[in-house]
């Protein structure tokens, strides 16, 4: 415990010299970190392997996302240079102006300061919050999980090393390797040194860290995004969209979890979807309405309207207007990702307007919320949280603001 | 327990109304409450002189915060005439920028939804608070403390009522009567209905709330605001700053508590200063460098530095330099408000950047910070947290944003 609270005291320290190193400086360290990862690929793998093998008894999804090859570190490295290559985003003057009485007051963009991120497998994780907090000017403490703590501590040390032969402050970059919920905790009071804290990682991790944390958290609880198919839809426009949002890839965040259809449009357009889905593969969990439009489908219980099924599971819902639609959302849904399929100018704008989610769609997949796709380069996390950050989470989210106000003699 | 829920669950609904009400409607209901309040306000006096009975064992301090006239309820209502008169702080496109891909992106603003405010004492906050959350379209949920219960539900009475007659939707303001710490917990674990929690108070209730709470909090802790005099400051305005920061008004929170003097400054400037001090009855706690320069005053503690005294003390302390003034300002302050007195232009650019302050001077006392006089109308609080709101927090620090993504088909 004292370990890890004279880790977070350094890394308190090291982020004040962060806060003003100039963008060049961080931009190179990013490159040769870069170049660090490729140089050291095959230990990256040797270790990996280590992880394997201790993996065994896990589920293939979540061996999947422990394995790591050749390409997957190329596209670790590729990461760290893309981020190096974007604006840095600290001393913009997001507004300033004059007061009568002279003094000139200026709201300027500044690092947060010390970041903590908890995880669970994934390692490009590790290399990813590293380069996104470097490049924003943050202190990271990174706490991977056990199941591949020999992978990230390899990643880790590597880019921790170039980062050091970079002159980068000594602090900069932590890591912890003690996997009990106990030092967790510890962690998570450490509010006086670490100013956010964000969990990436299954729904049990993510409560933990809520309950327990001091600090403040910027969470991605879960995504149970929509599709609602308005009676003004393109049909053939909303088949796409239904298709895509769901099987594409099912197992992320901003796949589709529920559809929701117009009773007016229900009967033509629910036929040939769910005949698509069928002919791919997805079970459908249809509400009484949808059950007697398409035979031989399974009942949805209550619970299915709350789930984040990660798999080719889709429940339907057949509604009587938009209200009900909007309400269904806003009630069982996650405020991720939701959209509507509409040629109606008044309920695409009613839709756009009422949906509290952080990423609210007329006519295209919800698949698009993601950070590259939004076009703000390398993200962080989605936040379905409403406080600070909203959705994708890239370099600006992982900043806040201060005032500076220049006077010449001006009191009160 | 299950009252508490019911009425947050109201809220809840009640936001997703408000978020889409129209500024005049609000507006008028700002008026009207406004008017309501100065309709009222024998039946205010009644209620207050009611607490002030039971308040005869409190503080002086407490007694002057908790008593109402006929001038501090005009002040309450123009300050809910000032806000209704304010610019709508919802929709406003803070970004948009069209994708390769054809899909139209925008970052717009919205509010964050329902909000619980905890305060003690103050009944003007009752008031305050209703005006900037109806203003900023979201619920708001208000607890405030027993010392003042009479007179904070007569004002939040008229002014539910006054919104009621002008269309705002039931559920908009809610107040809660229950003063015990159990019922404080069990509203702090709402976090499925409540978005926000803004403690105002005493240090035992800000701790309270940030220990129990599961809703994200932005508070002010406190305010240990330091004036750096620099060796190369002008001493006739460094002398005028640091008498109108310490004694203006000591007990709030942009007062300063903490004075460094550069060394190379520190003879001729402490000698003229605390005489100054010494006259308007300022307690003076030296380090040991400032006690050589000016006899007969006391020792400054460990603690003192860390002290937010809202009184006539000061705590002094010589620095050898701006770099030492800085690593201080940043160990033992509170993150508020900190200045430099320079005419040195390296050394104001170095402390604008270094401090790591919600509001940063140079050459102006720190008792600027404030949203009235920032310019940003009629303040909530002023946070010293760093996620989401820093410094003077107004109507647009009490929302939030979510992306609106316009397409046309697009998959992905």
């Amino acid at each position: 415990m004292k370990k890890l609270r004279g880790l977070a005291i350094k890394a308190k320290k090291a982020s004040y010299e962060l806060a003003v190193l100039s963008s060049k400086l961080k931009e190179q360290a990013l490159i040769k970190m870069a170049q660090a990862l490729e140089k050291n690929y095959r230990e990256i793998i040797r270790e990996n392997k280590k992880d394997l093998i201790s993996a065994k008894n896990l589920s293939k999804a979540l061996i999947d996302r422990l394995s790591l090859n050749d390409a997957g570190i190329r596209l670790m490295a590729d990461s760290l240079r893309q981020v190096a290559s974007l604006a840095d985003p600290l001393g913009e003057v997001i507004r300033g102006w004059l007061r009568p009485n002279g003094l000139w007051i200026q709201k300027i963009r500044v690092p947060i300061g010390v970041i903590g991120i908890i995880y669970e497998a994934r390692p490009n994780v590790t290399s990813d919050c590293i380069g996104l907090c470097l490049k924003s000017g943050n202190a990271v403490i990174l706490k991977g999980g056990s199941e591949a703590i020999n992978t990230n501590r390899v990643i880790y040390e590597i880019l921790h090393e170039a980062a050091r032969k970079a002159s980068i402050p000594d602090g900069a970059i932590s890591f912890i390797e003690a996997s009990e919920r106990k030092s967790l905790s510890y962690l998570l009071g450490l509010n006086e040194y670490i100013d956010l804290i964000i969990p990436r990682g299954g729904e049990g991790l993510i409560r933990f860290v809520q309950e327990h944390s001091k600090i403040p958290v910027i969470k991605h609880y879960k995504g149970v995004c929509h599709i609602f198919v308005d009676e003004f839809a393109n049909t053939d426009m909303a088949e796409n969209i239904c298709f895509n949002a769901k099987v594409s890839r099912p197992g992320v965040c901003n796949a589709m979890e529920t559809l929701l259809v117009h009773k007016g449009i229900a009967n033509v357009f629910l036929l040939r979807m769910l005949k698509r889905y069928k002919d791919a593969g997805v079970e459908i969990r249809g509400c009484p309405k949808t059950r007697k439009i398409v035979k031989d489908i399974n009942k949805a219980k209550e619970i299915d309207w709350h789930s984040e099924y990660l798999d080719l599971i889709l429940s339907v819902k057949v509604v009587a207007n938009i209200d009900e639609a909007v309400m269904h959302i806003n009630h069982y849904g996650s405020h991720h990702s939701d959209a509507i399929v509409t040629e109606n100018y008044q309920n695409a704008l009613k839709f756009m307007r009422q949906v509290d989610s952080a990423c609210v769609y007329a006519n295209a997949s919800t698949r698009f919320t993601d950070g590259y796709e939004f076009g703000l380069g390398s993200e962080i996390g989605i936040s379905t949280d409403k406080i600070h950050a909203r959705g994708p989470m890239a370099l600006e989210e992982l900043t806040t603001y201060k005032y500076i106000i220049f006077g010449n003699g001006q009191i009160r």
